[in-house]
């Protein structure tokens, strides 16, 4: 019940100060570490930065890549080194808070989610992630130290496409790419989750009620974290951040087109989802119906003969017809015509 | 039945000139205490201001805190002194008035509602609070007394957080801040009972309609209060309201994610309580469809095999069968062979 | 069935040209009032007007109060003494019309609906209304004599409230106004019947479905007449129409804060009025499910036990049990076990 | 099914290049007829024009009424005559495109349909009506010969109304007049259907299913017409037409109400058809619930005394109750306890 | 499961640079031809380009059609040839790409979906197509050979229509209304689909509750292809794109006409099976209780039956009844009268 932990830590905070750095999430033991990666087209270096510091060099774009938020001296520290306001700082550290994005004509300021898809447990996590970038220096801060920009850090080793020869804007569209091809992967696995419930459904009726709430349930809440993320995107690009090179723009739109597809994608699982929904009730409504007649065609063929039977099981001294030689086969034949009677009274009825 | 108070007092006000003060809301014989806290970064005063006056000095914020809406003679008087409208007067002691803002120049007139989780009662109640403010004077009015500014006083009285250096704009934003906070409180609980609820319906199949009708009619009023508050703080930050300082400017923005948040979250419960309402619904229906199975395999089994029974108990003199020698072991058989043959059609329609 | 009406009327002008002067409505026999009112903060005047004619006077306010709309002699009679266009004259005597607001710089001309609540059917009926409002002469026009605007009337010869110092404006503001309050007289009415529904069905499980469908229907029907009020209220205070002086603009300000609060009301009556249909329906989904869980249960208990006495009670000639000493204590035993039996797959299925 | 008709017809043009004159609809022999009204205040007069040519005369109203749109060579001829565009011709003989309006300075094409209420087969017909309007000169086309229009000939003919003395446009505004008050007939026809579907379902409980379905299909028909109408009146007046004289405004501004009102009308149609199958289902659920209760009773108390009266009647050896002297009274006596038991039981749950 | 292939191509191309040239969709091994074909008024000449490149004429529109997307070194070819961004390779190859539009002063760059009806299998199949269009040259692409365009180029060829005359824009307008027209036949083929289906449940109660549910899904994927067709088009429109000329401008507006009705007519179709959905299942809700009054009307009226010929089936010695000589008569007198009331009472109910 992850959403508790939200409310209960905004619990905790109710009554401090704004600004004020307390950390919301798992808490962790380790010290995040900070890597640096510094490159022009012409060279590049690695190194570890502790204690963090802000040394950019002209001509080269900085990156400063953070795997932790719980820690809040590294996260002062931070905010001492690149001159960040205390507020920026606490929506950092709380990583329950809602996708967002502020630019000024100097800086970018950005949080988001990363998705991670659990493939043993079947489940998608979401990682805090903030990106703070000024004119060439992109600092990105999450969570759990992890594999998701790791094709961006090879690009830029490598030397490979066109990253090393542009500049911090090209160096943030292709991180912005990695957080959304994670949310294609998180995706594919509901889409897929749902085909299969489809396939169920149609093909041998498992009921399948609360895995459909279930998946709906996730549908929305990735739904939810990508929509600010488009948004997000379309103001830069509706502002014309100046941040923005003309050259890398049509890369970022490149990006809202993938996000408007994504959330394209999950309008329409939702949709399915509640058709699926629908469905599995008016199945089940059928089914019900279905069971209804075998009940009724039984009791209503065998309650009469039964009645019947159990006139001339009655022990009454003179009853004529018990006498008489041909009272059985009469009798089982009374029952037989109201047998086929019935029969035939269903067949119109359109039950057999 | 908080509702019709709303309207009774209406229906009572009816006919009477708009701006008569008519106390709308819980009567009470207890007269209202008005609370003045006068500070700036170097000095801070208390005192109980009786009667109400208005007396602000330069370069010093000044807090008055009246803790009732009930005494038309006491908001008279605050009335005269603060040379407030009639009509803010008249909305100030309608306590089912809705939240709103109206702002000019020199002063704002917000109304918003407190809200307070009774633990015991396991309810939530809602309290009448107004707020006019002018340069360097903020008044705060709501309906009884209670804890919710102490943070913010004891944040004054002890100099903490930068509250003493900044001025009555800041002021406003924490005593905004701390109601909100309350409504996080209130969200926390009511995203608890539905977790709840949702684990019974899923585990135990309690089926919990009357709880999930209750629960969205407060998840609805809660979201009805918290919309309005929004709107107000979107409009004091667009309309770059000139009490403002460029400094507090963040802090504003700030509160408006939270409430941004905040009405995401209750959306959010919202669409999952009309999922959990409709998969009550299905799991009902799946659990008739499951009761009718079971009376319709014991029916049909047992309803013809009673049938050769009572054909048997027939009193008729000449039943030829009645005197074969394993006539009653090939009745058994028969009845036995029928069994056998409805259970395999059961199963085969995957009722069993 | 009032709207049958409405279209009647429509089929019988139906090919006559615009601005014909038929009534449509209620056919009177009686000669409508023209009741005037002069007054300004010294002198007031009463009297009635017979033939109508505009005999305004500088420096006084003049308030004609036509109490029938059934009498094309009337009606053209105020058409020609206030100069009204032909097509003002129709849709006044349209008592069908929809409220709707029309304003130039020297004339506004307002169609509304009054409500009554009727106690005794316990039902509200809606009667049309027209004002027609110019520098300083207000012309209100309705299908009934009445006392709605009763109280306004004897503000203003009781010189009490502000009434007598202000102009034309405030008088058509305290009109408005009354009008408005009886629609939350009628709101109460509605509010409460809810109330009671709601009351009824969560204790005694009756079902009021019918009750629930009229009561929505009352709810919609309301909001779709004071929803028009309430946006011609908004265009009058942003479109700063001329005839509203600065003193006054608050209270039309007022006006509109009090129906917003209305709509918002009568928004919040009619989700609860859907949530409340919807759980009447789940509730008898669940009534339904425990009558067949009560069926199941007794029907499979007693069928077998029945099916087993049927046996015994076989005329067989050979069947060894019928003659055992304890042959009877031990059918009876059986049965005994698969009741006790069945008891228990019950009770593990949770039906118990 | 008039829908296939449509996308056949434009499945036979697919491939053909754009203002292709091809009739789409009901083919017919006929050859139209062109009549021609020419008049002004003073004068009129009145002829079938064959060849069509446009004969306009300063300081006449012409009206051109043409009673067919199957013939390619007639509107192919008045093409030339009137130098309209191809596309504009295309669209006339369209009979299954949908309204729309095309206004230039000097030029207003509309499209729009007229419906018929066919009142021996209790259906709505709906006819393609063309309406092309340049300085004076008025060209309608409509499908086949009818009535909707005399009352408008009538007016000028015999000089009634105000229809004399103005211009082209008071006779458009009265065509459309004519046209709108023909859905006003429809709408009354599908709210009496309406009225009698509701009676008949609160009254007698007959389920009415797929009439309120057609219906409901009914209404959105009449309401997917009259809408482009009402947005084609609106655009007209808050372009600020040329062809429309200030005078003639306020007649257009009047229908524009009509419509408004119709559409709104239409809605809570809509609307309360919805209420309607809602409520059907629901009265439908109450009533399975009600037969059940009725079965669940009835077997509830049978079935138990049966299996008493079985177990008498088994024919063991040892029996002592059968020999008993008050035998059978207690057996009748303990079945009637079981009974009472059972009804009381049921009055306990409320279901007697 | 074609859903999953846009995904699952996603992932594939996860990790690598924008602008990538990695085709998403079916592989194929055959070369993809491209067809030139340009004309003017007086000349026209056909060819095939081997390979691709752009040499246009002034004073001739220049047509080169592309029938395979699958093969990188065509389309990077192509690219060279007419100097077209990576991102836009990218797009093309990308065959699940939305459709969407991009227009500079000089160049539109359209995707679409194309859609075939596969008579034999009747399904929808989609096909991904391009259009680049600059000054007097017209660039297609689409996934395979195929039919859609013919009617445009024999037009050319044969000098039909307005073809040859006019310029690029007009033959992009030709091309865009092919594309419409499938979708028309499309819509024809599922409104068919429909209407079938509705026919059967009205008539024979077939439950087709899965193709109710396999349609929807059909209309949403139709409505989903063709909107954002529609919206390029009124932006193309709006926007005055300088590449069409004034006189081809209406021929545009009559495409978007086209496009407007047939996104109506799928809103008209998805209404209709939502309410076709509801119709059924409020029908299965229907026949349930049919069903199940029969199994009541028989249960109630035979089980109280069976019950008194199981009294006097018992075998008390003591049962004076059964030695009375009218005994076995009256037995039988006491069952009618109960089943007379019985049936009495189900009439008063309706249920007969």
């Amino acid at each position: 019940m992850k959403r508790k932990q939200i409310l209960r830590a905004k619990q905790r905070k109710a009554g401090t100060s704004p600004g004020s750095l307390i950390h919301i999430g798992q808490a962790s033991e380790r010290k995040p570490t900070v890597r640096l990666l510094r490159y022009n087209a012409a060279t590049k270096e690695e190194a570890i930065v502790d204690p963090p510091k802000a040394d950019a060099k002209a001509g080269l774009v900085s990156w400063y890549e953070v795997d932790g938020l719980h820690d809040a001296e590294t996260i002062r520290a931070l905010g001492q080194a690149f001159q960040l306001h205390p507020l920026v700082l606490e929506d950092l550290m709380n990583t329950e808070h809602s996708p967002k994005l502020e630019s000024t004509d100097t800086r970018v300021f950005a949080l988001a989610k990363l998705v991670h898809l659990d493939q043993q447990q079947g489940e998608l996590n979401y990682e805090h992630l903030g990106i703070i970038w000024s004119d060439g220096v992109v600092l990105t801060l999450h969570e759990r130290p992890g594999e998701v920009f790791d094709p961006v850090r090879q690009s830029i080793v490598n030397a490979t496409g066109r990253i090393r020869g542009l500049g911090a804007d090209y160096l943030v569209r292709r991180l912005l790419g990695a957080v959304v091809d994670q949310y294609f992967v998180a995706a594919d696995f509901l889409a897929e989750q749902m085909d299969r419930l489809e396939g169920q459904l149609l093909a041998k009726r498992s009921s399948g009620l609360e895995v459909a709430y279930k998946l709906r349930g996730e549908i929305n809440q990735l739904r939810r974290h990508i929509q600010p993320l488009r948004e997000a995107l379309l103001r830069l690009i509706t502002d014309h951040c100046v941040l923005i090179s003309p050259d890398v723009q049509p890369f970022y739109r490149d990006l809202l087109d993938h996000c408007n597809g994504l959330v394209e994608f999950l309008d329409g699982l939702k949709d399915q989802s509640a058709s699926l929904m629908e469905l599995t009730m008016a199945l089940a409504d059928r089914q019900t119906n279905e069971v209804m007649k075998v009940l009724t065609i039984i009791a209503t063929i065998f309650i009469p003969l039964t009645f019947v039977a159990g006139i001339y099981g009655m022990n009454f001294e003179k009853m004529p017809e018990l006498s008489w030689a041909y009272g059985y086969p009469a009798a089982l034949g009374v029952m037989l015509t109201a047998a086929i009677f019935m029969l035939r009274f269903f067949r119109k009825k359109g039950w057999l």
